[in-house]
Protein backbone atom coordinates (compact mmCIF):
# COMPACT_ATOMS: atom_id res chain seq x y z
CA UNK A 1 0.00 0.00 0.00
CA UNK A 2 2.89 2.40 0.34
CA UNK A 3 4.29 1.65 -2.71
CA UNK A 4 5.28 5.32 -4.69
CA UNK A 5 3.98 3.44 -7.70
CA UNK A 6 0.29 4.44 -8.29
CA UNK A 7 -1.91 0.64 -7.63
CA UNK A 8 -3.63 -0.89 -10.21
CA UNK A 9 -7.16 -1.36 -9.93
CA UNK A 10 -6.69 -5.14 -10.06
CA UNK A 11 -4.42 -4.70 -7.10
CA UNK A 12 -6.56 -2.56 -5.19
CA UNK A 13 -9.29 -5.38 -5.36
CA UNK A 14 -6.63 -8.01 -4.74
CA UNK A 15 -5.96 -5.96 -1.82
CA UNK A 16 -9.45 -5.65 -0.11
CA UNK A 17 -10.36 -9.25 -0.35
CA UNK A 18 -6.99 -10.05 1.09
CA UNK A 19 -7.92 -7.64 4.29
CA UNK A 20 -10.84 -10.07 4.72
CA UNK A 21 -8.48 -13.23 4.46
CA UNK A 22 -8.03 -13.25 8.08
CA UNK A 23 -11.61 -13.49 9.25
CA UNK A 24 -12.62 -16.50 11.24
CA UNK A 25 -15.60 -17.75 10.42
CA UNK A 26 -15.13 -19.67 6.54
CA UNK A 27 -18.67 -19.06 5.61
CA UNK A 28 -18.60 -15.63 5.99
CA UNK A 29 -14.58 -15.06 4.74
CA UNK A 30 -16.10 -17.06 1.31
CA UNK A 31 -19.41 -14.15 1.44
CA UNK A 32 -17.28 -10.94 1.88
CA UNK A 33 -14.54 -11.84 -0.46
CA UNK A 34 -17.09 -12.90 -3.58
CA UNK A 35 -19.29 -9.36 -2.11
CA UNK A 36 -15.95 -7.61 -2.73
CA UNK A 37 -14.77 -9.04 -6.02
CA UNK A 38 -18.23 -8.90 -7.40
CA UNK A 39 -18.75 -4.78 -6.17
CA UNK A 40 -15.47 -4.13 -7.75
CA UNK A 41 -16.01 -5.45 -10.91
CA UNK A 42 -19.01 -4.16 -11.05
CA UNK A 43 -17.55 -0.32 -10.77
CA UNK A 44 -14.83 -1.24 -13.23
CA UNK A 45 -16.79 -2.53 -16.27
CA UNK A 46 -19.21 0.39 -15.93
CA UNK A 47 -16.46 2.71 -15.03
CA UNK A 48 -18.68 4.26 -12.44
CA UNK A 49 -18.62 7.97 -12.13
CA UNK A 50 -17.95 9.91 -9.17
CA UNK A 51 -21.65 11.23 -9.36
CA UNK A 52 -23.09 7.85 -9.90
CA UNK A 53 -21.19 6.39 -7.13
CA UNK A 54 -22.46 9.61 -5.05
CA UNK A 55 -26.43 9.02 -6.30
CA UNK A 56 -26.09 5.16 -5.36
CA UNK A 57 -25.21 6.39 -1.83
CA UNK A 58 -28.75 9.06 -1.78
CA UNK A 59 -30.77 5.97 -3.10
CA UNK A 60 -29.57 3.79 -0.16
CA UNK A 61 -29.48 6.44 2.37
CA UNK A 62 -33.37 7.28 1.39
CA UNK A 63 -34.44 3.78 1.85
CA UNK A 64 -32.74 3.42 5.02
CA UNK A 65 -35.01 6.87 6.20
CA UNK A 66 -38.11 5.08 4.81
CA UNK A 67 -38.14 2.31 5.99
CA UNK A 68 -39.56 1.41 9.59
CA UNK A 69 -41.71 -0.87 10.93
CA UNK A 70 -44.50 -0.91 8.22
CA UNK A 71 -41.91 -0.50 4.93
CA UNK A 72 -39.07 -2.21 4.09
CA UNK A 73 -37.70 -0.29 1.39
CA UNK A 74 -34.40 -2.89 0.86
CA UNK A 75 -36.81 -5.95 0.48
CA UNK A 76 -38.51 -3.88 -1.97
CA UNK A 77 -35.39 -3.17 -4.00
CA UNK A 78 -34.28 -6.58 -3.58
CA UNK A 79 -37.46 -7.62 -4.77
CA UNK A 80 -37.82 -5.22 -8.02
CA UNK A 81 -33.91 -6.53 -8.90
CA UNK A 82 -35.05 -10.03 -9.37
CA UNK A 83 -32.91 -10.79 -5.97
CA UNK A 84 -35.92 -12.06 -3.94
CA UNK A 85 -36.54 -14.42 -6.57
CA UNK A 86 -32.82 -15.55 -6.98
CA UNK A 87 -32.38 -16.58 -3.71
CA UNK A 88 -35.46 -18.17 -4.09
CA UNK A 89 -34.45 -20.54 -6.46
CA UNK A 90 -30.57 -21.11 -5.26
CA UNK A 91 -32.70 -22.48 -2.00
CA UNK A 92 -35.77 -23.89 -2.89
CA UNK A 93 -35.42 -25.09 -6.51
CA UNK A 94 -34.19 -28.74 -5.59
CA UNK A 95 -37.81 -30.04 -4.90
CA UNK A 96 -39.73 -33.17 -4.78
CA UNK A 97 -41.95 -33.61 -7.69
CA UNK A 98 -45.56 -32.35 -7.48
CA UNK A 99 -44.78 -30.51 -4.23
CA UNK A 100 -45.48 -26.83 -3.98
CA UNK A 101 -43.34 -23.98 -5.46
CA UNK A 102 -42.62 -21.14 -3.61
CA UNK A 103 -42.20 -17.72 -4.41
CA UNK A 104 -41.14 -14.50 -2.70
CA UNK A 105 -42.32 -13.41 1.03
CA UNK A 106 -42.83 -10.04 0.12
CA UNK A 107 -42.60 -6.96 2.36
CA UNK A 108 -46.05 -6.85 3.46
CA UNK A 109 -46.31 -9.94 5.61
CA UNK A 110 -47.33 -9.62 9.34
CA UNK A 111 -47.05 -12.40 11.83
CA UNK A 112 -50.29 -13.71 14.29
CA UNK A 113 -53.01 -13.11 12.15
CA UNK A 114 -56.45 -14.02 13.57
CA UNK A 115 -56.66 -17.67 13.66
CA UNK A 116 -59.94 -18.41 11.83
CA UNK A 117 -62.63 -21.23 11.77
CA UNK A 118 -62.81 -23.72 8.33
CA UNK A 119 -64.78 -21.38 5.95
CA UNK A 120 -64.62 -18.28 8.04
CA UNK A 121 -64.36 -14.69 6.34
CA UNK A 122 -61.94 -12.59 6.82
CA UNK A 123 -63.51 -9.82 5.44
CA UNK A 124 -64.05 -6.76 7.76
CA UNK A 125 -64.01 -4.02 6.11
CA UNK A 126 -66.28 -3.16 2.62
CA UNK A 127 -64.22 -2.52 -0.20
CA UNK A 128 -66.42 -3.66 -3.12
CA UNK A 129 -64.55 -6.75 -3.77
CA UNK A 130 -65.66 -9.68 -5.50
CA UNK A 131 -66.41 -12.40 -2.83
CA UNK A 132 -64.74 -15.65 -3.19
CA UNK A 133 -63.98 -18.86 -1.77
CA UNK A 134 -60.28 -20.39 -1.92
CA UNK A 135 -60.77 -24.08 -1.21
CA UNK A 136 -58.98 -27.07 -1.47
CA UNK A 137 -56.56 -30.10 0.19
CA UNK A 138 -53.15 -29.98 1.79
CA UNK A 139 -51.48 -33.37 1.22
CA UNK A 140 -47.92 -35.18 0.63
CA UNK A 141 -46.65 -36.39 -2.85
CA UNK A 142 -48.48 -39.67 -2.77
CA UNK A 143 -51.80 -37.73 -2.01
CA UNK A 144 -52.15 -38.42 1.93
CA UNK A 145 -54.25 -35.71 3.12
CA UNK A 146 -52.38 -33.56 5.88
CA UNK A 147 -54.83 -32.90 8.98
CA UNK A 148 -54.04 -29.75 11.10
CA UNK A 149 -51.81 -27.56 8.24
CA UNK A 150 -51.11 -24.32 9.14
CA UNK A 151 -52.49 -21.92 6.38
CA UNK A 152 -51.00 -18.29 7.49
CA UNK A 153 -52.67 -16.27 4.51
CA UNK A 154 -52.68 -12.50 3.90
CA UNK A 155 -53.44 -10.44 1.03
CA UNK A 156 -54.73 -7.01 -0.35
CA UNK A 157 -58.25 -5.27 -0.51
CA UNK A 158 -59.53 -4.05 -3.63
CA UNK A 159 -58.38 -0.86 -3.31
CA UNK A 160 -54.85 -2.37 -3.75
CA UNK A 161 -53.89 -1.86 -0.40
CA UNK A 162 -52.64 -4.45 2.66
CA UNK A 163 -53.68 -3.78 6.00
CA UNK A 164 -50.84 -2.40 7.06
CA UNK A 165 -50.46 0.10 4.61
CA UNK A 166 -53.64 1.64 5.90
CA UNK A 167 -53.86 1.57 9.66
CA UNK A 168 -56.42 4.52 9.80
CA UNK A 169 -58.48 3.02 6.80
CA UNK A 170 -58.50 -0.75 7.00
CA UNK A 171 -58.69 -2.83 10.05
CA UNK A 172 -55.78 -4.02 11.55
CA UNK A 173 -56.58 -8.12 10.42
CA UNK A 174 -58.78 -7.33 7.30
CA UNK A 175 -58.19 -9.98 5.03
CA UNK A 176 -55.14 -11.79 6.87
CA UNK A 177 -55.89 -15.01 8.74
CA UNK A 178 -54.65 -18.39 9.81
CA UNK A 179 -56.52 -21.45 8.95
CA UNK A 180 -55.95 -25.00 9.50
CA UNK A 181 -56.64 -28.18 7.89
CA UNK A 182 -59.87 -30.40 8.75
CA UNK A 183 -59.12 -34.34 9.11
CA UNK A 184 -59.84 -34.74 5.34
CA UNK A 185 -56.41 -32.23 4.92
CA UNK A 186 -59.30 -29.63 3.72
CA UNK A 187 -59.13 -25.78 3.91
CA UNK A 188 -61.27 -23.14 2.79
CA UNK A 189 -61.06 -19.75 2.86
CA UNK A 190 -63.50 -16.83 2.37
CA UNK A 191 -62.20 -13.99 1.12
CA UNK A 192 -61.81 -10.97 -2.17
CA UNK A 193 -60.92 -11.47 -5.15
CA UNK A 194 -57.12 -10.22 -5.35
CA UNK A 195 -56.40 -7.17 -7.62
CA UNK A 196 -53.00 -6.56 -9.28
CA UNK A 197 -51.80 -3.20 -7.42
CA UNK A 198 -48.62 -1.11 -7.95
CA UNK A 199 -45.91 -1.85 -4.50
CA UNK A 200 -45.22 1.27 -3.29
CA UNK A 201 -43.72 4.18 -5.70
CA UNK A 202 -43.45 6.66 -2.90
CA UNK A 203 -39.88 6.18 -2.27
CA UNK A 204 -36.60 5.56 -3.94
CA UNK A 205 -37.59 2.59 -5.44
CA UNK A 206 -40.88 3.81 -6.98
CA UNK A 207 -38.18 6.18 -8.65
CA UNK A 208 -35.98 3.93 -9.74
CA UNK A 209 -38.80 2.19 -11.63
CA UNK A 210 -39.76 5.62 -13.40
CA UNK A 211 -36.34 6.61 -14.75
CA UNK A 212 -35.99 3.23 -16.03
CA UNK A 213 -39.56 2.92 -17.94
CA UNK A 214 -40.82 -0.25 -15.90
CA UNK A 215 -44.47 -0.28 -14.49
CA UNK A 216 -45.13 -0.86 -10.86
CA UNK A 217 -47.80 -3.67 -10.53
CA UNK A 218 -47.82 -6.96 -9.26
CA UNK A 219 -49.65 -9.44 -10.68
CA UNK A 220 -53.06 -10.02 -8.55
CA UNK A 221 -52.20 -13.14 -5.73
CA UNK A 222 -53.30 -14.21 -2.14
CA UNK A 223 -50.08 -14.54 -0.32
CA UNK A 224 -49.98 -18.21 1.52
CA UNK A 225 -47.48 -19.74 4.38
CA UNK A 226 -48.39 -23.49 4.47
CA UNK A 227 -46.82 -25.58 7.41
CA UNK A 228 -47.01 -28.92 8.80
CA UNK A 229 -45.21 -31.15 11.31
CA UNK A 230 -42.95 -33.15 9.68
CA UNK A 231 -43.16 -31.30 6.31
CA UNK A 232 -40.81 -28.21 5.08
CA UNK A 233 -42.93 -25.00 4.91
CA UNK A 234 -43.85 -23.49 1.36
CA UNK A 235 -44.28 -19.67 1.47
CA UNK A 236 -46.02 -18.80 -1.92
CA UNK A 237 -48.81 -17.16 -3.85
CA UNK A 238 -52.21 -17.95 -5.28
CA UNK A 239 -52.31 -16.13 -8.74
CA UNK A 240 -55.49 -15.21 -10.72
CA UNK A 241 -55.33 -17.07 -14.10
CA UNK A 242 -57.56 -13.60 -15.20
CA UNK A 243 -55.12 -11.11 -13.85
CA UNK A 244 -53.65 -8.50 -15.85
CA UNK A 245 -49.33 -8.54 -15.36
CA UNK A 246 -48.79 -12.45 -14.91
CA UNK A 247 -46.08 -11.82 -17.68
CA UNK A 248 -44.56 -8.95 -16.15
CA UNK A 249 -44.76 -8.89 -12.65
CA UNK A 250 -42.51 -6.08 -11.07
CA UNK A 251 -40.80 -8.41 -8.57
CA UNK A 252 -40.62 -11.07 -10.26
CA UNK A 253 -42.76 -13.24 -8.43
CA UNK A 254 -45.11 -15.54 -11.24
CA UNK A 255 -44.08 -19.00 -11.44
CA UNK A 256 -46.51 -20.90 -13.95
CA UNK A 257 -47.61 -23.87 -11.33
CA UNK A 258 -48.95 -21.04 -9.12
CA UNK A 259 -51.83 -19.42 -11.26
CA UNK A 260 -55.44 -20.49 -10.63
CA UNK A 261 -58.68 -20.21 -11.87
CA UNK A 262 -61.51 -17.48 -9.83
CA UNK A 263 -64.67 -19.09 -11.68
CA UNK A 264 -68.31 -18.40 -10.44
CA UNK A 265 -70.90 -20.16 -8.44
CA UNK A 266 -74.28 -21.33 -7.92
CA UNK A 267 -73.58 -19.79 -4.40
CA UNK A 268 -73.13 -16.05 -6.05
CA UNK A 269 -69.22 -16.37 -5.07
CA UNK A 270 -66.16 -16.86 -6.84
CA UNK A 271 -64.47 -20.10 -6.26
CA UNK A 272 -61.22 -20.95 -6.26
CA UNK A 273 -59.66 -24.55 -6.39
CA UNK A 274 -55.68 -24.69 -5.07
CA UNK A 275 -54.27 -27.96 -3.48
CA UNK A 276 -51.16 -27.41 -1.97
CA UNK A 277 -48.28 -30.23 -1.59
CA UNK A 278 -45.69 -30.55 1.53
CA UNK A 279 -42.42 -32.18 0.90
CA UNK A 280 -41.81 -34.65 4.13
CA UNK A 281 -38.97 -33.40 6.14
CA UNK A 282 -37.59 -37.03 7.08
CA UNK B 1 -42.75 -16.41 -16.73
CA UNK B 2 -46.03 -18.04 -17.22
CA UNK B 3 -44.62 -21.31 -18.13
CA UNK B 4 -45.57 -24.38 -16.21
CA UNK B 5 -41.77 -25.48 -16.36
CA UNK B 6 -39.43 -23.49 -13.52
CA UNK B 7 -37.29 -21.28 -14.24
CA UNK B 8 -33.61 -21.48 -14.72
CA UNK B 9 -31.17 -19.64 -12.36
CA UNK B 10 -30.14 -17.49 -15.98
CA UNK B 11 -33.04 -17.65 -17.05
CA UNK B 12 -34.04 -15.46 -14.56
CA UNK B 13 -31.13 -13.23 -14.61
CA UNK B 14 -32.03 -12.80 -18.47
CA UNK B 15 -35.82 -11.76 -17.36
CA UNK B 16 -34.64 -8.89 -15.28
CA UNK B 17 -31.84 -8.16 -17.13
CA UNK B 18 -34.49 -7.21 -20.14
CA UNK B 19 -36.75 -5.95 -18.29
CA UNK B 20 -34.64 -2.73 -18.30
CA UNK B 21 -34.22 -3.14 -21.78
CA UNK B 22 -36.84 0.19 -22.12
CA UNK B 23 -34.58 2.24 -19.91
CA UNK B 24 -34.89 5.59 -21.78
CA UNK B 25 -31.75 6.97 -20.40
CA UNK B 26 -28.72 4.78 -22.17
CA UNK B 27 -26.46 5.10 -19.21
CA UNK B 28 -28.88 4.29 -16.30
CA UNK B 29 -29.70 1.13 -18.77
CA UNK B 30 -26.14 0.01 -18.92
CA UNK B 31 -25.12 0.86 -15.19
CA UNK B 32 -28.46 -1.20 -13.75
CA UNK B 33 -28.58 -4.12 -16.08
CA UNK B 34 -25.01 -4.15 -15.32
CA UNK B 35 -25.86 -3.94 -11.58
CA UNK B 36 -28.56 -6.95 -11.64
CA UNK B 37 -25.85 -9.05 -13.63
CA UNK B 38 -23.50 -8.59 -10.83
CA UNK B 39 -26.03 -8.99 -8.40
CA UNK B 40 -26.99 -11.95 -9.54
CA UNK B 41 -23.58 -13.52 -10.26
CA UNK B 42 -22.70 -12.57 -6.65
CA UNK B 43 -26.05 -14.13 -5.05
CA UNK B 44 -25.59 -17.43 -7.50
CA UNK B 45 -21.89 -18.03 -7.24
CA UNK B 46 -21.76 -18.05 -3.13
CA UNK B 47 -25.36 -19.80 -2.98
CA UNK B 48 -26.80 -17.29 -1.23
CA UNK B 49 -29.39 -18.61 1.37
CA UNK B 50 -32.45 -17.00 2.59
CA UNK B 51 -31.24 -16.15 6.01
CA UNK B 52 -27.80 -14.69 4.43
CA UNK B 53 -30.44 -12.48 2.63
CA UNK B 54 -32.10 -11.38 5.76
CA UNK B 55 -28.97 -10.67 7.10
CA UNK B 56 -27.93 -8.36 4.20
CA UNK B 57 -31.61 -6.53 4.45
CA UNK B 58 -31.29 -6.08 8.08
CA UNK B 59 -27.62 -4.55 7.62
CA UNK B 60 -28.42 -2.32 4.99
CA UNK B 61 -31.58 -1.22 7.23
CA UNK B 62 -29.46 -0.34 10.45
CA UNK B 63 -26.69 1.23 8.25
CA UNK B 64 -30.37 3.70 6.81
CA UNK B 65 -31.47 4.30 10.46
CA UNK B 66 -27.79 5.19 12.02
CA UNK B 67 -27.42 7.43 9.05
CA UNK B 68 -28.42 11.48 9.44
CA UNK B 69 -26.68 14.72 8.51
CA UNK B 70 -23.59 14.16 10.45
CA UNK B 71 -22.97 10.33 9.97
CA UNK B 72 -22.99 8.43 6.57
CA UNK B 73 -22.71 4.64 7.62
CA UNK B 74 -23.19 3.93 3.60
CA UNK B 75 -19.80 5.97 2.94
CA UNK B 76 -18.45 3.98 5.47
CA UNK B 77 -19.43 0.81 4.16
CA UNK B 78 -17.97 1.96 0.36
CA UNK B 79 -15.25 3.18 2.39
CA UNK B 80 -14.36 -0.33 4.03
CA UNK B 81 -15.25 -2.48 1.14
CA UNK B 82 -12.85 -0.48 -0.78
CA UNK B 83 -15.26 0.43 -3.42
CA UNK B 84 -14.85 4.18 -2.75
CA UNK B 85 -11.07 3.70 -3.66
CA UNK B 86 -12.16 2.07 -6.46
CA UNK B 87 -13.62 5.19 -7.66
CA UNK B 88 -11.39 6.85 -7.26
CA UNK B 89 -8.81 5.16 -9.17
CA UNK B 90 -11.07 4.90 -11.91
CA UNK B 91 -11.99 8.27 -12.44
CA UNK B 92 -8.84 9.95 -11.60
CA UNK B 93 -5.81 7.71 -12.54
CA UNK B 94 -5.05 9.27 -15.97
CA UNK B 95 -3.32 11.63 -14.84
CA UNK B 96 -0.29 13.99 -15.81
CA UNK B 97 3.02 13.22 -14.52
CA UNK B 98 3.89 14.55 -11.19
CA UNK B 99 0.61 15.77 -10.29
CA UNK B 100 -0.91 15.20 -7.00
CA UNK B 101 -2.69 11.91 -6.53
CA UNK B 102 -6.54 11.88 -4.80
CA UNK B 103 -7.36 9.85 -2.62
CA UNK B 104 -11.09 9.23 -1.00
CA UNK B 105 -13.08 12.63 0.38
CA UNK B 106 -14.43 10.08 3.82
CA UNK B 107 -17.56 11.12 5.55
CA UNK B 108 -16.72 14.12 7.92
CA UNK B 109 -15.74 16.63 5.29
CA UNK B 110 -18.07 19.60 6.14
CA UNK B 111 -18.43 22.69 3.53
CA UNK B 112 -17.86 26.39 4.63
CA UNK B 113 -15.08 26.27 6.75
CA UNK B 114 -13.89 29.88 7.93
CA UNK B 115 -11.35 31.66 5.79
CA UNK B 116 -7.71 31.65 8.15
CA UNK B 117 -4.92 34.19 7.20
CA UNK B 118 -1.81 33.00 5.73
CA UNK B 119 0.42 30.62 8.74
CA UNK B 120 -2.88 31.17 10.91
CA UNK B 121 -3.95 28.07 13.37
CA UNK B 122 -6.83 26.04 13.24
CA UNK B 123 -6.27 24.98 16.28
CA UNK B 124 -9.44 26.21 18.58
CA UNK B 125 -9.68 23.45 21.37
CA UNK B 126 -6.80 22.18 23.73
CA UNK B 127 -6.95 18.93 22.80
CA UNK B 128 -3.27 17.72 23.82
CA UNK B 129 -1.76 17.21 20.15
CA UNK B 130 1.73 18.73 19.12
CA UNK B 131 1.38 21.65 17.22
CA UNK B 132 2.83 21.72 13.47
CA UNK B 133 2.93 23.93 10.68
CA UNK B 134 2.01 22.64 7.04
CA UNK B 135 3.54 24.72 4.79
CA UNK B 136 4.79 24.43 1.18
CA UNK B 137 3.60 25.79 -2.52
CA UNK B 138 0.92 24.99 -5.20
CA UNK B 139 2.02 24.76 -8.53
CA UNK B 140 1.19 23.60 -11.71
CA UNK B 141 3.02 20.32 -13.24
CA UNK B 142 6.13 22.60 -14.82
CA UNK B 143 6.26 24.27 -11.40
CA UNK B 144 4.85 27.38 -12.23
CA UNK B 145 3.66 29.14 -8.64
CA UNK B 146 -0.55 29.21 -8.14
CA UNK B 147 -1.11 32.01 -6.68
CA UNK B 148 -4.65 32.27 -4.93
CA UNK B 149 -5.24 28.88 -4.44
CA UNK B 150 -7.87 27.26 -1.99
CA UNK B 151 -6.30 24.55 0.55
CA UNK B 152 -9.75 23.46 2.56
CA UNK B 153 -8.36 21.70 5.26
CA UNK B 154 -9.97 19.42 7.84
CA UNK B 155 -8.58 17.03 10.20
CA UNK B 156 -9.48 15.28 13.55
CA UNK B 157 -8.08 16.29 17.03
CA UNK B 158 -5.51 14.07 18.95
CA UNK B 159 -8.41 12.64 20.90
CA UNK B 160 -9.91 11.08 18.10
CA UNK B 161 -12.28 12.94 16.78
CA UNK B 162 -13.02 15.23 14.11
CA UNK B 163 -15.32 18.30 15.53
CA UNK B 164 -18.22 17.03 13.60
CA UNK B 165 -18.62 14.27 15.96
CA UNK B 166 -18.14 16.21 19.02
CA UNK B 167 -20.72 19.12 18.77
CA UNK B 168 -21.00 19.35 22.53
CA UNK B 169 -17.12 19.36 23.34
CA UNK B 170 -14.92 21.07 20.10
CA UNK B 171 -15.76 24.21 18.53
CA UNK B 172 -17.48 23.33 15.03
CA UNK B 173 -14.86 24.71 13.45
CA UNK B 174 -12.17 23.51 15.09
CA UNK B 175 -9.21 22.06 12.97
CA UNK B 176 -10.87 22.99 9.55
CA UNK B 177 -10.21 25.77 7.67
CA UNK B 178 -10.53 27.80 4.27
CA UNK B 179 -6.62 28.43 3.66
CA UNK B 180 -5.41 30.69 0.21
CA UNK B 181 -1.98 30.51 -1.20
CA UNK B 182 0.18 34.08 -1.42
CA UNK B 183 1.34 35.39 -4.80
CA UNK B 184 4.51 32.96 -4.64
CA UNK B 185 1.93 29.90 -4.10
CA UNK B 186 2.75 29.52 -0.99
CA UNK B 187 0.29 28.55 1.69
CA UNK B 188 0.68 27.95 5.95
CA UNK B 189 -1.19 25.78 7.88
CA UNK B 190 -0.91 26.32 11.90
CA UNK B 191 -2.58 22.39 13.30
CA UNK B 192 -1.67 19.61 15.59
CA UNK B 193 -0.28 16.53 14.24
CA UNK B 194 -3.03 14.14 12.94
CA UNK B 195 -3.42 10.57 14.87
CA UNK B 196 -4.48 7.73 13.80
CA UNK B 197 -8.33 7.17 14.72
CA UNK B 198 -10.69 4.28 14.98
CA UNK B 199 -13.66 5.02 11.94
CA UNK B 200 -17.04 5.04 13.76
CA UNK B 201 -17.82 1.66 15.28
CA UNK B 202 -21.21 1.58 16.89
CA UNK B 203 -23.00 0.87 13.60
CA UNK B 204 -23.34 -2.12 11.22
CA UNK B 205 -19.88 -1.25 9.76
CA UNK B 206 -17.82 -1.50 12.56
CA UNK B 207 -19.89 -4.96 13.60
CA UNK B 208 -18.60 -6.14 9.87
CA UNK B 209 -15.21 -5.21 10.93
CA UNK B 210 -15.21 -7.01 13.95
CA UNK B 211 -16.38 -9.87 12.09
CA UNK B 212 -14.07 -9.96 9.75
CA UNK B 213 -11.53 -9.90 11.84
CA UNK B 214 -10.53 -5.90 10.51
CA UNK B 215 -9.30 -3.16 12.79
CA UNK B 216 -10.98 0.05 12.68
CA UNK B 217 -8.42 2.15 12.66
CA UNK B 218 -7.07 4.57 10.06
CA UNK B 219 -3.57 5.98 9.70
CA UNK B 220 -3.23 9.25 10.58
CA UNK B 221 -3.79 12.20 7.85
CA UNK B 222 -4.71 15.28 7.20
CA UNK B 223 -7.82 16.08 4.41
CA UNK B 224 -7.40 18.73 2.02
CA UNK B 225 -9.27 19.90 -1.14
CA UNK B 226 -7.25 21.65 -3.61
CA UNK B 227 -8.20 24.26 -6.44
CA UNK B 228 -7.47 27.08 -8.37
CA UNK B 229 -8.71 28.25 -10.91
CA UNK B 230 -8.07 26.82 -14.52
CA UNK B 231 -6.83 23.73 -12.62
CA UNK B 232 -9.07 20.28 -12.02
CA UNK B 233 -9.25 20.37 -8.14
CA UNK B 234 -8.34 17.49 -5.90
CA UNK B 235 -9.70 15.89 -3.15
CA UNK B 236 -6.28 14.25 -1.29
CA UNK B 237 -4.62 13.80 2.25
CA UNK B 238 -1.73 14.27 3.74
CA UNK B 239 -0.20 11.15 5.46
CA UNK B 240 2.02 10.82 8.52
CA UNK B 241 5.29 8.72 7.91
CA UNK B 242 5.60 7.80 11.58
CA UNK B 243 2.43 6.97 11.32
CA UNK B 244 0.95 3.20 12.15
CA UNK B 245 -1.50 1.99 9.57
CA UNK B 246 0.08 3.14 6.62
CA UNK B 247 -0.06 -0.57 5.20
CA UNK B 248 -3.50 -1.40 6.44
CA UNK B 249 -5.59 1.48 6.94
CA UNK B 250 -9.20 0.25 7.24
CA UNK B 251 -10.64 2.41 4.20
CA UNK B 252 -7.73 1.68 1.47
CA UNK B 253 -6.98 5.71 1.24
CA UNK B 254 -3.13 5.44 1.85
CA UNK B 255 -0.67 6.03 -1.50
CA UNK B 256 2.78 6.24 -1.23
CA UNK B 257 3.15 9.55 -2.83
CA UNK B 258 0.72 11.50 -0.45
CA UNK B 259 2.78 10.31 2.76
CA UNK B 260 4.97 13.11 4.12
CA UNK B 261 7.51 13.75 7.51
CA UNK B 262 6.48 15.51 10.63
CA UNK B 263 10.15 16.40 11.92
CA UNK B 264 11.26 19.08 14.99
CA UNK B 265 11.99 22.71 13.85
CA UNK B 266 14.19 25.65 15.93
CA UNK B 267 10.72 27.00 16.73
CA UNK B 268 9.23 24.24 19.07
CA UNK B 269 7.06 23.22 16.14
CA UNK B 270 7.01 20.11 14.42
CA UNK B 271 7.28 20.87 10.50
CA UNK B 272 5.57 19.05 7.29
CA UNK B 273 6.65 20.23 3.93
CA UNK B 274 4.23 19.29 1.25
CA UNK B 275 3.82 20.70 -2.01
CA UNK B 276 0.31 20.06 -4.12
CA UNK B 277 0.86 20.34 -8.16
CA UNK B 278 -2.56 20.85 -10.10
CA UNK B 279 -3.43 20.04 -13.70
CA UNK B 280 -4.52 22.53 -15.86
CA UNK B 281 -8.04 21.90 -17.12
CA UNK B 282 -7.55 23.31 -20.55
Amino acid sequence: MSSLQPMSEQELTDVVIERFASTPDDRLREVMQALVRHVHAFAREVRLTDDEWLTGIQFLTAAGHITDGNRQEFILLSDTLGLSSMVDLINHASMVEGVTEPTILGPFYVPNSPEREFGASMIEYADGGEESLVEGCVTSPDGTPIAGAVIDVWQNAATGFYAVQQPDVQPATNLRGIYRTDVQGRYSIHTVRPTPYPIPDDGPVGKMLSATGRHQMRAAHIHVKVSAPGFAPVTTHVFDEASDYLDSDTVFGVKGSLISAFTPGDDGLLHCAVDFTLEPTH
